[in-house]
């Protein structure tokens, strides 16, 4: 069998990367990953990010196990940034399933990630924050960036209550039109995904269902403010409806 | 938390099913999970489907441990297949991240999984019956047409090498166009999804690579008989490649 030698420079996220020629310290989960996964020393040569859309050749200055010192050089270009400005707001699901999606959406090209608390979600505000859920699907957000070659970490937002995302959308503090994924015959106000407009929006927020689905009220509130709208008629699991939709809205309006 | 009571009857796979009023028996595997899984038993209402396309709403005649008899009923119309056909050719992934497609692309809606042994495929056809996968993808192949609604279980096919594979597809032994997904950068004969025909065609091909991606010379030599595309410009995990794909499909060709 043939051997797959890489060439690619491995990525390490430093939010306090900004400027060539600066002497950074990696976070201490970067810095772990640089010296006791990779196995890498001083005089090493990665890349760097920092989040927010800026990558940098670099050169490892400093290593021990704890704590890392790179040198930015020179800026690159990293893969390019979505054009369409996806929120994927989506039902939190259980386990690790909330990971996966995360995962995935962060990889396809998210702008945003937003958990819901929905009727038939088995979880709470409470629930999150005591199990700092949270901090993991940034951790996830973060390790998908470095995997995919995003320079950009999308925000994991907030979690908010299905009519606290209701309210959003309503007021439009969310940019962009919603489509609500609902399952054939859950409205008949829902449509197929191939009768929204042509037309490329510069943003749009997909809202996901938990694995129970939606409650009767949550279609009809959110009839109000978002298109509904179907994606065929096979029943899709919910941890693999975010990539479902990104991948037909990306395709639909050619950022594919 | 509110509680999720389901009404449909659990749904179950018998290739004999093929005629209302027929007693038929289960295959060893769905009389488990009738009877170990589901604790169901005789008067149970439960639909069968054969996997060829006909579903029937069933009762339960006689259940024991290892055996299990349903009379047919009332044929129904289970989740319709999608109008555009699609062969998903995938090159054999490590370990059971070829499980996770395959079970992804039944339940999306793919006509039928080709496996391909690529130059980078970590695999070789001794190894894959040595180890029964196909055993296995058949049965996660049933497995995830229970739970999307399918009454059709889409074939895995045998694998081929990638030159069969080629071969194939030179000859039009598979029906429609072809599209094989390459990393931005692979090739300059490489377009946009997106500059695709709008037109719809009735099958088509999709042809995804293994985790360390195609060779130049695989590039090469699929360019002369499939579109290349790309899909984006991040890097996507060779077992979302897919899904991703089909969705895009789905969209483009208005089956969502």
């Amino acid at each position: 069998m043939s051997r797959i030698i890489r060439f690619v420079h491995p990525r390490f996220f430093a939010p306090e990367a900004q400027t060539s020629g600066d002497l950074v310290t990696l976070p201490l989960e970067e810095a772990e990953h640089l010296t006791r996964v990779l196995r890498l020393g001083t005089g090493a040569a990665v890349r760097v990010f920092n989040g927010s859309g800026d990558e940098f050749e670099s050169v490892v200055e400093a290593a021990s196990k704890d704590a890392v010192q790179v040198r930015l050089g020179h800026p690159r270009a990293p893969a390019p940034e979505a054009l369409l400005q996806v929120t994927l707001a989506q039902a939190v699901l259980k386990g690790d399933k909330m990971d996966d999606v995360i995962r995935d959406a962060v990889m396809i090209g998210a702008a945003a990630i937003r958990p819901v608390l929905t009727a038939r979600t088995e979880s709470s505000a409470a629930i999150i924050e005591k199990s700092r859920r949270q901090d993991r699907w940034e951790r996830i957000a973060i390790s998908a960036a470095k995997q995919c070659g995003r320079a950009v970490v999308p925000p994991i937002l907030e979690p908010v209550t299905f009519e606290d995302l209701i309210d959003f959308l309503l007021h439009k503090w969310l940019s962009g039109p919603s489509i609500m994924l609902v399952e054939p015959g859950a409205s008949k106000a829902a449509v197929p995904f191939s009768e929204l407009d042509v037309e490329p929006p510069n943003a749009v927020t997909t809202v996901i269902g938990p694995e129970g689905g939606w409650t009767r009220e949550e279609v009809e509130a959110a009839a109000v403010v978002c298109r509904l709208v179907t994606m065929g008629r096979r029943t899709l699991r919910a941890d693999a409806m975010g990539l479902i939709a990104i991948s037909a809205a990306f395709s639909r309006w050619k950022e594919f």
